[in-house]
């Protein structure tokens, strides 16, 4: 069975076809969050470091470290600031210590930009995931000998130098490419982590069925695992997180392995947890037992995030306890 | 593809693999309800008339419709009552005019008394739902002539006189053996709505798997549409709607194409409208996009029956408008 081995300095974590599925917490994206941008163009990594660890608290078990900012000001002040190949390797280096510091899960770098890419298997402990290569021939000569001199998984988004094929087969072609092309660098399949692009259902109704085939198809044909950023498929519509609810246990039930999305929200966490439980990848249903006392928890109330938290100490608390009175 | 035709006076309802799933409301069930069953006894039909009216206005577009009932009282005084043979044919016949005098779905006749099944027949509008037939040689040899004599569709049960067997591939040779022993009937496959038994996965880990695998094998290899008893899946777990939540989305991603369950219950229906759509079968999301407004109304605590009353009442009311100017 395909197994991606993804790990931190003590922390493993499989992505694979027997395993719970991977949560991978995006919130660490200064893309689209103006207010995080201009935090860290100042040097402050509390809300960096609030997102790790409420994600991690809320279950990811993957962190995606996106150093793609835009930092406006000193922009004005120095022109060499408007390119992100002279921001993002040390924003990178800077970012990936930052959560290194407060949490333990392994990492997944990720970048549009090479150097930062470079830059943050240099800083990362352990064996991260490389987020990503795409089937654009620039991108491919680029990004696949990092992978291989830093012997590392790699996510593989797949659009080309085409842009993004609505046809599913020409994506599935695609991500194909990619993994032969892999293959030329020594490469394995188990090491590529096919996105295979969601589309928002409220644009294309098929969008649905496309991942549920892709993801098949993915899995059977190439014997790679999957991940997607979720959200994407409830764009434009409301009440988002019931669409995501329920795309998430049937891509799961289609073959997905993991997903790239906002762990701090209980409606997705919920189908997720449910899902693992009827895949037959959570013994005992314990992980569902211990998620049903912290949704009871947040029934006054309570965020999600306070609850996993309240729910953890009280866990080490109990723990804790045991081991004072042997 | 396999469509089952299910009639009320005025209403058609299909099952079908390009068809919305299908909700097929499971209140009006004495079974396990002491109240309704005293209520019943008593010749008291306001709940089954307020529970027709609810799970319709909720979403059920199918109404199960099962006289099992025990009269306790009755049964002090007259010892016919013991008898169900004698308790359901009158019965099933009040409920079945009650139903119908204020809805206008198709029903599901629901017995485990051949008398009963046959009178809900001759009750029933249109074409109803018979539930159900089973393995078993003597329900096979009872059911089935009804089914042909009244050219209705049947809910097969995959158990047959040795039980219900936890081995999978049991359970789909009973099936097979229900739809070709139909065939010798002159019953046609989509004619057939096969029930592959849920387990608890509290009980069995690999309850959802078997059901998933199962409603692909059903579909493929036998061409038939399918339902199940969904909350069973849940049983005996913590917050059992979760489960049941992620379990219809990944059962409706596997094929299956209806289920007999509580639709006043907002989380389920929230999942099965959001696979609907993933499914490309709520054409522009319109059944979605009502269902958002309904959930929204729910926020100040409206329940799920109210605030869907509200919704179809501000419909018909705009409605009303337009005919009026016009």
């Amino acid at each position: 069975m395909t197994r991606t081995v993804i790990e931190s300095a003590s922390k493993t974590v499989v992505i694979g076809f027997d395993e719970p599925f991977c949560v991978i917490g995006e919130r660490i994206n200064p893309t689209g969050r103006k207010k995080l941008a201009a935090e860290l163009e100042a040097g402050d990594f509390s809300t960096v470091e609030k997102d790790a660890l409420e994600q991690v608290l809320c279950g990811a078990t993957v962190l995606d470290v996106n150093s793609g900012a835009v930092f406006t000001n000193k922009m004005a002040d120095d022109p060499r600031y408007a390119d992100n190949n002279f921001v993002e390797p040390p924003l990178m280096t800077a970012l990936i210590k930052r959560v290194q510091a407060v949490v333990d899960v392994p990492l997944c770098i990720d970048s549009s930009v090479p150097g930062a890419l470079e830059a943050g298997l240099q800083a990362a402990n352990g064996r991260p995931l490389l987020n990503s290569v795409t089937g654009e021939e620039e991108r491919l000569e680029l990004v696949l000998p990092l992978v291989r001199k830093y012997n590392v998984p790699v996510v593989a988004i797949s659009n080309d130098d085409t842009g993004i094929s609505p046809d599913p087969d020409v994506r599935f072609a695609v991500a194909k490419k990619i993994v032969e092309r892999a293959a030329d660098f020594g490469i394995p399949a188990h090491d590529i982590v096919v996105d295979p692009l969601v589309m928002p259902i409220g644009a294309m109704a098929t969008a649905g069925q496309q991942v549920f085939t892709l993801v098949r198809r993915l899995r059977q044909e190439l014997g790679v695992n999957t991940t997607c950023g979720a959200s994407n498929i409830s764009f434009g519509l409301p009440n988002r997180h019931g669409v995501n609810a329920a795309f998430l246990p049937m891509a799961i039930g289609a073959g997905m392995t993991s997903a790239i999305m906002n762990p701090v929200r209980a409606q997705e966490m919920e189908a997720i947890r449910a899902a693992n439980m009827l895949m037959n990848h959570d013994a005992n249903g314990g992980e569902w037992i211990r998620l049903a006392r912290v949704l009871e928890a947040m029934k006054d109330g309570t965020s999600f995030a306070d609850a996993s938290r309240g729910a953890a100490q009280a866990t080490s608390g109990r723990r804790g306890g045991r081991r004072a009175r042997a």
